[in-house]
């Protein structure tokens, strides 16, 4: 019998009436004849409430017993979830990460999943039941609960599809499905019927906040079938899949601004081989996340590296670029946090040519200044003065045509 | 080194400040060179709300579903108290009952201690760590979380106390410690320095209310020395231990009353061998849990069967004994609700006269109708009407000296 996985976040599982609405939507593909796995959320603000027990006892709490008391909000829903369930005539039984050996490594509050044994929901399964596992947390070789931070629950649902080799996994959110941009700020933002993982990726670490990264690199990795719909309406969805030879008809999928980021460029820094990488295992041993980088050469003897972090690494990442200009004799560094980038994306634009020129072509026309430019093979990036960067997006987005469902689009 | 473990229930960890204040009991005792272990309960009313939350999905939720749920409780209790403990600068590790492996039998929200690891809390300890272990709850042996039941802290409290081979275990309540009877009723009561595990038994099983009767049970079995003790102050409280002498120059040591009883009684029952086990074997099928029994001879062909049950469990043993009055041909069936036990403990009884005497006496005196009488070694009830009860526990405190401590009382 066919397995669908449906996580419900910490929305949608928000009061009693909120659990009973999404445990009528298993009921659904229940009597469509799939066995189902309900993977779901702390209910609503539970965690920020226990976040908030916490630092009133210590504003520095350790990682193990905050992992400890966060994963107890997971806990509490699926149990709840259950019991709903069974009171609609569903058998149901819920399951913590301990319970279905999710084990990850021993890294609290951002563990990564290492295995998972599906037997004990197999079994559950295949005696009528549905399970509901408790997301956003697993356990460690020594028995330690661990959680899997931001976006976790998504990981747990993509990879518990994963395991079970589920025909599909339904990230159930708020929105109706994937948005060729923030409908908040483009407001002719149409929705995606299907988006590759490629570019879901770029788009998820570009902020577009739908769905977290790390599921769907998983998702993609495992060949999982995702799909991202609303709890509240039976639209069918953004389905996130591999890249299927439509797609390329199609230049850019979505475009998305990011607002939270900073540059530090150093300048006149030597350049011998063996220079970046010091420059970035400093920044990694500081644990900085570094976004995009770029580098140049400025003469035989010098180069420029610059890179992009989020504003919450800034003061760390300026510390470590501080003592560097010092270690490595540096001209200069310049810090900038008032710029934002504004990104497009597509599978596309890998075998086509002039995504590039029409976009910065556009953010010319429309009179937006552009500091610095990253790609990838699927993107293109701007960083812009954070107050034009809205403008910027609209000028994208309809130069692109993103206003309209991808087959309406004018061929380019 | 020896071990502390010291059990703090849902009042004495109600919010941060509580918390803060058992952590410091906490250090006071490792400073004094002792390792310590801490039990602790779900803050103030956590338990309550998640019932309720749980009701409002189900009105009649799967146990197994319900223990999944109510363990949470706890585990927040615990990770929070490590964490207060780490911000004073003491190193502390909470652990689920899942954790230290807390083995129980398999019957949800009711569950028996199988066997307990030790070892888990003993290396933590080792390395100077407080352990913090999460109350009322195991795991069976499949990995399914159970809960102990009522008063299942202090349960998990003494079998760790146990385990641990602890010197002492002190349970930290609202009250100062074990009184002769309720202070709430008996003004006058007061608080005993020392009580034997069989009157402590004979009391709360009489429902004094200060500590679960399996946790005294367990006390007794494994020779664990109980300090009942208030988390408010400084107080020694009562130590619970086994019979010393000097106890039995001691008449009663306490009185209760109870009022949520009923008394079932069957008329004119055959008087063959096996027919009270059958009776007693069908209450059990049905989970009646029958206190006291009253047989009596009225004839060679006939007898009495009268017993005791609690109010909560009324409605189905009388269902049974009309099903038992039918099958087994007996005159009649007689239920009264109105009626509550007054009674009296005290290993003294075990080796002296004139208990009885003196206590139907003072009834009498104080006009109290009698209605049946039962006995264990160290403990006479008496039955009596409702309304009568608590003029009934002040005349026998009266007569026994409860009012006096111990050492100034006459002697009988």
């Amino acid at each position: 019998m066919a397995i669908i996985v449906q996580k419900f976040g910490g929305t949608s599982v928000a009061n009693a009436e909120k659990i009973r609405r999404a445990a009528r939507r298993v009921i659904e593909r229940k009597q469509a004849g799939y066995q189902v796995v309900v993977v779901a959320s702390a209910r609503g603000h539970q965690t920020d409430e226990l976040v908030r027990d916490a630092l009133e006892l210590n504003p520095n709490p350790p990682r193990r017993e905050m992992d400890q008391l966060l994963s107890t909000g997971e806990q509490q829903t699926v149990s709840l979830f259950a019991m709903a369930l069974e009171a609609m005539g569903c058998k149901a039984i819920s399951f913590t990460g301990a319970q279905i050996r999710m084990l990850t490594d021993g890294v609290y509050s951002k563990a990564q999943i290492k295995s998972i044994n599906g037997d004990f929901i197999r079994r559950e399964l295949d005696q009528g039941r549905v399970a509901i596992v408790a997301g956003f947390q697993g356990i460690d070789m020594y028995g330690n609960v661990t959680t899997l931070g931001r976006g976790g629950s998504d990981t747990s649902a993509v990879a518990l599809a994963a395991a079970l080799k589920a025909e599909e996994c339904e990230i159930f959110t708020d929105v109706d499905g994937v948005y060729t941009t923030d409908p908040r700020i483009f407001k002719q933002a149409v929705m995606l019927d299907e988006i590759s993982y490629d570019e879901m990726l770029e788009l998820a670490s570009l902020g577009a906040g739908v769905m977290h990264i790390r599921s769907v690199a998983f998702g993609k990795r495992y060949n999982v079938k995702i799909r991202v719909r609303n709890s509240g309406n039976n639209n069918p969805g953004t389905i996130i899949t591999h890249e299927v030879p439509q797609m390329e008809g199609v230049l850019v999928s979505g475009a998305t601004i990011q607002k939270d980021m900073a540059k530090i460029s150093l300048v006149g820094i030597p350049n011998v081989p063996g220079t970046a990488a010091n420059v970035f295992a400093r920044l990694a041993e500081a644990k900085v996340v570094v976004n995009d980088i770029m580098q140049t050469e400025v003469s035989p003897q010098k180069a420029n590296i610059a890179f992009m972090v989020g504003t919450s690494d800034l003061q760390t990442a300026k510390e470590v670029a501080e003592d560097l200009k010092k270690e490595l004799n540096c001209d200069d560094l310049f810090v900038r946090d008032d710029i934002a980038l504004v990104s497009v994306v597509g599978v596309g634009m890998r075998s086509q040519y002039g995504v590039a020129e029409k976009m910065f072509g556009t953010l010319a026309k429309a009179k937006v200044n552009i500091d610095s430019i990253t790609t990838s093979e699927i993107r293109i990036s701007c960083a812009v003065g954070i107050d034009e960067v809205e403008r910027a997006l609209e000028a994208v987005c309809l130069a692109f045509e993103l206003d309209k469902p991808a087959r309406q689009r004018k061929p380019v």
